[in-house]
């Protein structure tokens, strides 16, 4: 039994990994934090885990975490970084669902999330934790940084072509919409139903903080560093899901690609390569850690091949994986737990 | 392993009976069926079940229905009543979904889906399969009617009252709401997008098939047979959920209703009554088998009592009530496969 | 030409005021104002009205609202009564859309408001802008307090009935449901797009503000003076629009309760009283000034009456019945700038 | 008063015309048709329309259009190509919706809409209803094929690039989302409420009708007539509202794209180019015959320029573009009737 503490389980990162866990044999969540709600009983703020979860909010700095056997951050950017070193220290293996450390350079880190990192010292042993790309080193990790929903539906819809190289990996367009709950769990005016309903829009079309973490990713991965990504981001009203369409630019119009995508994904478990010319549909994977792919070949040589990508943000973008980071972590079966089909509708 | 069949899994309520019972451990799904699908494989139709569910789907009245243990029908009205004579004959256990054994009387049920019924005869075998109320029976039954979704909402809300003559059964009101999935899994242009989403209406208002099922429940239930309920349907723009709110009258202001309640549900699983003046919304049994339900005593002893009772009308309204059916007509634990927690968001 | 101010311009209310005076050729809005966006454009704010509103928001208490011939509170409860002694003082008329001045007991409003009443003075002159009630008051109003959303819902519902002694006052079920946009524009978790979407649920089920002002206006209606009404409020996933239920109890079977309501609303022109046995939905009032209204007589004597009556709360519930009430005070066809049809879909 | 006909009243694009109409002084609609609901009131479909349109539905063919004025078609491809012929010989304009006379090529349209033609003769003098760009042919066109929907958008926010050689016309890539309306009104399965509502897809990858419009559009408008464009439509869980990526190659970085599309609009009142770096929402055009455009700079020259397009597909998408062309043809000022400010929420 792994005894697991989640921090900050009130937001939508939070209460999915309570969802999650209450379904996996092998943990037993033992502390849940809340600043805001410490003293309530988890049940309380959602009565959907009514006789699941028995369970009290207390404060981020109990000292009941540092008897887990592993921490869930799900906190905000910038919280992470001031707890973790002391857990690290304490024995406590840590997931940080947040952003805290994904980059891995300080600088880059600061730029975008505009306040000081706290222990850029732990970046360099911080373990990207996406498995399509590293789960040898995620089994030997004690802290993971758990991939952002956007990039983890672009990185999984390029991973193939670039480690390949089939592609130009100059020309790249990631037009990606995701649901709302990716705007988190808090009172913002931006984010309220009758802002988001009934409407569509882009948003951070000047760069968003998942740009710096998907090119960290693909140019490490793409043997001459170089790839030039554009992404924009746009709000769907739904609750879940993250559509990426991705625009490349092939090496040459006979490759193959959705043979390479079939074998690159062969043995993975939590990526479906659909048929040439399908259309997935968030729906499909709902509440599902799986992310479903289709290639779309262009045209004719001068079109780009269009590459569609598919997951519930809260599951393979979040909470679900992290669930997987778990499980390689501490030698389980990689899909314990993680059996859920798409829910539909 | 039960090996089980799904006649008309195409719909709504079939694919939930896919989706759930691809999780049950002790349930194997050896046929599905569809007349308007058959040859293609299930997760063509359905991509969320991508290897997940492995099977063609076959006509209705395939012979391989004959070796399953259980046969769930999930068509709409009027179709089982053509297939279950003979099923029961080869010795399958039937629990139908559908309205076609829930009405005792084959007048009452003929007036109100206006065709004649094919097997009147076993009507008065058919246990009507709310298990918080028939459990004995259904142990031991062979044909299962299992109960509408309103039903399910409104009778849970109002049986503790009823069986132990709390409230004037003569005046009690049902104002029901529910989600769009009740309607099924076809073209009609009243349930288009652009018909029901932003948009809120009543629909039935003179009279609805629920009804008569309702009455029927409470009426057997009350001592002096006689019930007098108003239940009006309305359509909410949202996938899943019903919502009862029960307007009783209580005999004496001095009776405790949340107590008698409490004590009523207080050992069911997927019953649950919360606090007194608790706000139940259906998202938090959204995918969950459970049954919300919270008493709002009046502010004077002329004002009624306010029952508020929440479903999902896909799960405890139709098919997770199905398996909760199964699993005590094949003496498994009741919640075999049924732990899941509400998804929020 | 009116010249007009509308204090508050920023939440929902404020711009479907701005929306419907751009339209309405007797009106020059002159100033706009906002506490939190002061010194931007109008259509920064809300791009909407870019091209169409030319003004920047100033703060309540300019000085430039003493030039205006009206004035419009869209403000929050407990803000209007700190600034209309002065205005009306000045000259101005006021339109109050807020709750400050439609309870006429300063205990009672205290009591449901929880804040001390700034002016009770001015409560006995105020007129509550039912225009189908009060029209004759409001043309000479100084003051005027626009209806609630529910209050006007459920009060043109029940009008017909009440004033001609058709029901049994003391047993009416008010069953209401509204959009999102009635909790206003603002930052609050509750109205968060993931907390609202794809769920219903009903809420203040022990008592809700707007009770108290339906209850007055029917008891002086009534000449016993003693209605008892029960409100339950409901929360619908969309934008805009209520629905009110109500279940009344006819004084006699043989009342013909459509004729009654037909004739009595014969000669408005915002109030529909639709064929027997229709089922209104809000879409068909989405954006318009109407109120449709359909009676359903119950099946036998001891059932109740169902009245059905829709409208858009931001239309006939608020902005649009407050420009009703303008031109009936400045001597206008009630119907200028109100011609719209609703919005299918 | 110019005298109308309706053919096809029964779908959105019918509806909205009806909706928009009733509110222009310029016009009296004397004939609304539908095959399907012919003999019925209008407003007994459209109850938005009661007391407002007070017309019976007569069947398409109906003798009665030989006397308007004008005729707009709002029915499904090929249908008005069987009717205008002769409607055009008995001196009526005609304003088609549908896509039947907007391509040139009879073998181009027959290729995507998979039926001959039954008029090519007429294709030569059809007009192409876009104002912005051929308002002068439109003002004396018999026969005017109304734009489609995707086709408004994108080619609005690619026509000051694209005329003015800005960008690399053989690399564009135009990512659209539409909201459900763009669908029909019919019964179909794949636009029903539970199968559209919490998903999001794209569909068409492979090819889109739209897709040959566009680029006849450009090509014609671009000296060397070769325009290569990438055209990826998506489906958005709202009613309305279109909403277009397009991602363009400047030809230079030091073009300043923002004032060329500012000055090339800068006398039309429905296209409304926004403050660089803006972000539109279709809310803000939602009920309104504005199409409003951000410009996007990419921020490295290797990046590309991203142009965002909003419209209501069912007004500047539609009837309300088919509107502004009929004003021109009639000569009546283009926005007679469409002053109509965007609706939020």
């Amino acid at each position: 039994m792994i005894s697991v503490g989640i921090v900050g389980a009130t937001g939508y990162t939070g209460v999915e990994l309570l969802r999650l866990l209450s379904a996996h044999e092998g943990v037993e969540v033992k502390v849940a934090t809340s600043n805001s709600e410490k003293g309530k009983v988890v049940s309380a703020v959602f009565p959907s885990l009514r006789s699941i979860i028995d369970l009290e909010f207390v404060e981020h700095d109990s000292k009941q975490l540092n008897s887990c056997d592993l921490i869930f951050f799900a906190t905000p950017h910038a919280t992470a970084m001031h707890h973790v070193p002391k857990l690290l220290e304490q024995g406590c293996k840590i997931i940080d669902l947040s952003a805290d450390f994904r980059i891995k350079s300080p600088d880059v880190w600061e730029h975008w999330y505009e306040v000081k990192h706290a222990c850029p010292e732990l970046l360099p042993s911080a373990v990207y934790g996406l498995p399509e790309l590293n789960r040898v080193e995620i089994k030997s990790a004690n802290l993971v940084a758990n991939p952002g929903c956007y990039p983890t539906a672009i990185t999984l819809a390029l991973l193939p072509a670039i480690k390949n190289g089939l592609i130009n990996a100059k020309d790249i367009i990631a037009d990606a919409k995701s649901g709302v709950s990716g705007a988190g769990r808090k009172a913002a005016l931006a984010s309220q139903f009758s802002e988001v309903s009934e409407s569509f829009k882009a948003y951070s079309v000047s760069g968003h903080r998942h740009l710096p973490e998907i090119a960290q990713t693909l140019s490490n991965v793409q043997q001459d560093n170089d790839v030039n990504l554009t992404f924009v981001p746009h709000l769907v009203p739904m609750n879940r899901g993250i559509f990426a369409t991705v625009y490349v630019k092939p090496m040459g119009h006979s490759i193959d690609m959705q043979k390479h995508y079939a074998d690159f994904y062969a043995e993975e478990k939590f990526v479906d390569v659909m048929p040439e010319g399908s259309h997935p549909e968030t729906r499909s994977v709902k509440t599902s850690n799986t992310c479903q792919i289709a290639v779309h070949p262009g045209n004719s040589e001068s079109q780009p091949t269009v590459i569609l990508s598919v997951i519930d943000n809260l599951v393979k973008g979040a909470a679900g994986q992290a669930v997987q980071n778990m499980n390689l972590m501490f030698g389980l079966d990689e899909d314990t737990g993680l059996f859920a089909p798409g829910l539909v509708p």
